[in-house]
């Protein structure tokens, strides 16, 4: 049994590592208030996975070892899976409210599977059985692993090497017999922090001349010459304060790590792609495409948290029979799970690679995630509009329990009988959280950026969608040659 | 082998009906030049049935008799099944730019399958065998089969008993030993008359007293007593001008029927419910359900002739390289396959009845037709931006040809060097077909109201969404009991 | 007193034309039955200015005369002008339920009469004077006047000068002392024929080397060289059906003329630009302006009518008290309020021109006209979702007044108590009318294309909104340099 | 000269009040750092009041006085005053990129001069002189008034005297000969700390037996009995760090006040009703339409500074000409000035009140802020896709600025040549701040909850649009009696 147990996990991730928090360094890290919800939240993926209910989906059998694993290291091997990751996705998402932050290693280590098998077929390279053997160690230690693309950019009608700084994408700065050193940096590192090793890759399709960039491999996040900064987000240091309610969302939550690679070695064996730039591309539309695929589950899972607790404060407020409350919470519930149907559509029409995984449906992977830049932002504003102003005007968990001004305040944050204030408070701040405060952040601007922005998925439809194809039936039917 | 020719179809069909169009009684139906297209449009599923590359989709093998079956006449044994549906259904309407009539009793039989099953376990009637063995003979025949739902309901405000007129929803007035007579009217009938049978349900969940109206059935289309109006539709009448391009789809289109039973006698092995209340509903439920699945296959279908004939036009008018363009057909298809995903979603996830079928997963189906509910529209709305105003001011066909004036028109109506003017026009046409004349019926109209209007889905949605799972997350988020 | 009664103008427009109709040469076509509902449109405008209920704003006082006249024909003296404009075009399409034509020459006119003014300025010709003239005689006799600007354009990524075919934008073909000999053609033409005249413009900013194409005069509609024909629209040929309310709006229409210009003379007094190519763009833009503007009013007539038919049907189906009917028809007129919005702010916002006429503000204008190319496709699919499937499944009204059939049919449309039968078929017709009939075209397709399709507006706003403005707002507030 | 200087307007607000900031009593709250933003605003309007550009909006003369007033302090004289009175707002939007609070008291005033005029006529009081005289010292010393609506409401499905604490709507508790004393509170108080004085309105329309509910009055804001609880807004404790940059807008902001009035005596000179339940329903309506008109400015203001915060960031990044970068610009503006059209346009259109007093058009002042509760959440999510992820992942301005870390951090911050890093770094917090930070309160969730809740707009538009009149017009054009 190679399952880890959240205590397991918690223990496994105290290791020095080299980050900033609003500008001071931090030491044990996972006891810092502002951290220590999404290392909650990591390790209720390890708890859930434990949990004989949630067997089916949370865990499955390797196709390396044969062993039970997580699923979150699992290498898909059938359209079955891709559906379970889906639905893995959207409990944890119901269970945490937020993101949790495991699926981009998950999804990085699918994209190089193939494409390793594929470089290594061109080009007689041993990439795929280094990557194997890699994952097999992640898989049989039950490691968390971040999955690291996004490179600053600098000016972004440049190409990388057009930029007056080279490192504005990361890349190899020298190469020896043992291996390579980088230097660079990896930006909107989700899950970084929390994951003991990371898979980096390169950020856009390449051309010659830029093979320095292309590059791709397994690191440990502790790694000499990695340096972390902590992103600020919304309402970040509500969890510093005495009071634990006014951050909304007291148990769990994500984070964003900006990381700066200077210059980095990684050993020969832990690299996945060095300079073979036609495959740049592919592995940038693989990863991306696992990735949109995911958010057809994780925000639909949050999404059901928010809609349950827009029915609970409709509820709380006596107005949980009126229609137009109703209606709009019919249409909060229609939003989400057509983002639920985009998710599930992709992986049931997915495809088995040359390497023998599964991949998910690459255009209708591109369509879940466009729905995904969109519907969450109209669920909060549907969710803001039942909840009432009151999300944004209320005092502080302090007034509420001032001993001067607390009993006044609860006598009219009172609603209908039987209906606690406090509990409508906590009802009131985690709506807060997800439409202005801190997991706004992973469920508005996330749905937005991550995994590619709006723009990047309309290029992958327009080339996905076969327009020629489309011309063909038109002349078809109208007789013309 | 059972299945038809397109060319045995058409013999077979040839029959005495009771029809009316535009005010007169019609004989020899299928010579006449508004409903041909409609013919046409069903022996192209005979016809496809029988093309090799097509097999797959077109055909399978009956769970009954083991014969290989045309699979409109087939019950679902699994989920590919149901998912192989819904491109069968993309694949006509990408055939034939419109709506192909034979879904409504594919939908209708999958329903009663489970259902007189379910009512047979009750009351230990034997509405099942009599329903297999009368789709025995669908399936051996290779039959077309209407589903006929919904009733004229007089005012809405009222129960169907306490309509001034009790025939305002079909019911038995009359019993006896050979079987029941019944009376009332089914009306939005796309695929009664092209069908060789009709089979016949109630249109809402029934209550106590109101039994007469619980009533479904097999029916021939001929049968006495049964009388057939022609709906008239958009541009109707350009079929019958001499010249054919101003209809825009001059080969396929669908049609609609209004149909009055006027004490029309079935026997009673031909009766599959008769006075069962209770699952009246659930009937209803299912029949929509399984047809709401349909429109996430056939709308998009006939949304790619539309995506085609909208990127043909703007290659037509030398536009097809503007940045707003291409943006807005990359816009067309985005919604088109999100549609798409929502068929195959609701699909992928379905279940097995206790009769041994398989049924679509209801919310996801709901959710798929509330979506059709709106962006066959907004796909229209962009087909009409692009293809510009031409589509609505252009001169007929007859102008085009004309000798005097034909010559000065096709110099004004010329584009790019290599383009035809007739092309342009046959496209322009077909938008506008599709956007304003006999096709937008179906692909407006009917993507609207068929299986349901919206607000039937809505309150499915509601049902189906397990909103007090949704408060339960939350509450557990937060702590609260 | 020079209005003219609505018979006077009947009598006035009984011309020899060369039009064709559906491939036929039209001789008397003020009785053709395609025809006449336009004409009765425009003698709708002419009636309604005797009533004294509307005489505010049906007419007004020239500055040119001091005479009454008819607002069409008026220069607008101030934003008060600019106002009752818009509630003019409101209250016709409250009264015609269609597109009512007489806009454009007031529109063109009212561009033309400041741009003549600065060309003089600028070159000392008497183009102003010579625009005063003939606008006096059109005032005097009130005359209903065109306004053309577009041109076929043949292959768009060319400019006028390097198509094929150089006619495919109207030109100058020769000149002498007389005047001016023109060939080309203007497309789109909504009033060309039942105007006495029509003024005719270029349909882009030109540039050096494309002179002959700037070019703008007056014209009788019937000069010798100036062909027609009429565009076909949805349902065209209903009106020409013995039934009458198949139609949907028995009354009213408008209509859309493809007119050629093959060698016209055009005397030199009523040319009003000639070669001044940078003059050229701001008159399409005054032009489109005015017209942009019109739309927020005549637009939103039609729209109230709609919106009255689709109340009338849900209380003639018996659901006007639903809450998701009245939730739906409330946004219906939220949106179809939003556009008159559009319409008067850009009035009420218009400032003086050195020509010392009114304009209305041109950002604004353009984004009225942006809306209107959303908000009507929504208002009629919300009209559509409401009146329910019947509206395109409906029989014919022969079948409805058949001896055999009309009976059975009645009963089966009937409803409510008290509701006729007819009235809701009525009632239904002019749904289908405006949403995908007749009327359509104008309610649709031209709120889309008219006055310019919504790229050309987009271009309009990029330019009136200062950006720079904009940024430095914000560099202020952030203390950027 | 009435007017104050913002040097005065700081000192004159500086007095005792009760006011409770994150639990904690608070002294001289004019120094409390979360709290001067907000003054700053309102300083902002002392100061461009006395800016000769801007006299025009932001003073006029007097009714009262015939001396030069701040116009916040207006009754509105005509149609012009209306108008002035969005364009003023939207320019001290654009000046503050927040809410600037004293829109409401202005609003009040305008409701209830009106107001008082009618219950005068009614039942012969003095309401209206008490009224007048009061507001001749507010205008003659230049006092900021809030206006006060909201009471907390308790159970929503209960009436105010069904409640189980009658105190959930503010109402009168004791009266005798000097005056009255009432008890209750009134929250989302956007203007009570940095007003003088506050009006006082009921919330809703009131019935027979909830007379005591019915009643306004005049207050100074630091009365005996007020006590006021800070609201929490997101991010509100990132003004009190050090650093200044990270709260996105350094100099201005809005705040929310809870207000509860703990027996507070009034004298019957400031009580401007007092019973009078027939009224309450107006003076509601006035008073939410006058904000409703509000919003079509200064959210427009707002707006305005988040386009241009935008552009600089897409210019920054260097993505400035890209086309669909610039097309998502255009759209933002279209959604802005629609906005913009629809406040001018109620205004354009108002009337004048039997009291002297002009007011904005009721149906389209609810038509604005209908579409206030949408579109700024549009603008913010297009902000949200051009600022890219980095809006809510960025270190802190600590981490910048740190010795250990801010040169790395520079270097992967920087983008174009000639871009200062702290500049891109402003721009990115600015549009955070408006997107989820402290001024996402006033820009999205005050935008929808405003001067009333989606809901209350769509009453009002079903109550204004005359359906029946709509109705007839269908009628009329079809003939149907």
């Amino acid at each position: 049994m190679t399952l880890m147990t959240p205590k397991e996990y918690l223990e496994s991730i105290k290791r020095d590592v080299d980050l900033y928090v609003l500008g001071e360094k931090v030491k044990d890290f996972w006891n810092h208030p502002i951290i220590k919800p999404s290392i909650n939240t990591v390790m209720k993926i390890y708890e859930l996975a434990q949990v004989d209910e949630y067997n089916d989906l949370l865990t499955t059998k390797s196709h390396l070892t044969g062993d039970i694993i997580n699923r979150f290291t699992h290498i898909h091997q059938s359209t079955e899976d891709l559906i379970k990751k889906v639905q893995m996705q959207r409990l944890i998402g119901q269970k945490t409210g937020c993101c949790f932050q495991r699926c981009v290693g998950y999804d990085a280590a699918n994209a190089l599977y193939s494409i390793t098998y594929e470089i290594d077929k061109k080009y007689n390279t041993n990439y795929h059985e280094h990557f194997k053997e890699y994952w097999i160690e992640v898989q049989s230690q039950d490691l968390m692993v971040d999955g690291a693309m996004t490179d600053p950019k600098g000016n972004r009608s440049k190409r990388p090497n057009q930029q007056s700084d080279p490192d504005m994408y990361l890349r190899i700065v020298e190469e020896n017999d043992d291996g390579i050193v980088v230097r660079g940096a990896k930006i909107h590192q989700t899950g970084f922090l929390n994951s003991h090793r990371a898979i980096i890759m390169p950020t856009l399709a390449l051309r010659s001349g830029e093979n320095e960039y292309a590059v791709s491999f397994g690191v440990n996040t502790n790694a000499k010459g990695i340096t972390m900064i902590y992103g600020r987000q919304s309402c970040d240091t509500r969890k510093m304060e005495n009071n634990k309610l006014d951050i909304g969302n007291f148990k769990y939550g994500g984070q964003e790590i900006f990381v700066i690679f200077d210059d980095v070695f990684v050993p020969k064996e832990e690299v996945f792609m060095k300079g073979e730039i036609e495959f740049t591309g592919e592995l940038v539309n693989r990863f991306a495409g696992f990735h949109r695929q995911s958010y057809g589950g994780c925000k639909v899972g949050v999404g059901d948290t928010l809609i349950g607790a827009t029915s609970l404060i409709a509820e709380y407020n006596g107005v949980d029979k009126v229609s137009h409350i109703q209606d709009k919470i019919i249409e909060m519930i229609h939003l989400n799970e057509t983002l639920y149907s985009c998710g599930i559509a992709c992986s049931s029409l997915g495809h088995q690679r040359e390497a023998g995984n599964y991949e998910m449906d690459m255009l209708l992977a591109n369509i879940c995630k466009q729905n995904v830049t969109r519907f969450p932002y109209e669920i909060a504003r549907l969710a803001e509009d039942i909840a009432g102003g009151i999300i944004c005007t209320m005092p502080s968990e302090a007034d509420l329990k001032s001993k001067e001004i607390g009993e006044k305040i609860s006598k009219y944050l009172a609603t209908c009988e039987d209906i606690s204030v406090e509990d409508r408070y906590k009802v009131l701040r985690y709506i807060e959280n997800l439409t202005m405060g801190v997991s706004s952040v992973s469920y508005r601007t996330e749905s937005m950026h991550g995994a590619g922005s709006p723009q990047a998925q309309r290029i992958m439809i327009a080339r996905g969608a076969n327009l020629e194809e489309k011309k063909k039936l038109a002349k078809e039917i109208l007789d013309i040659k």
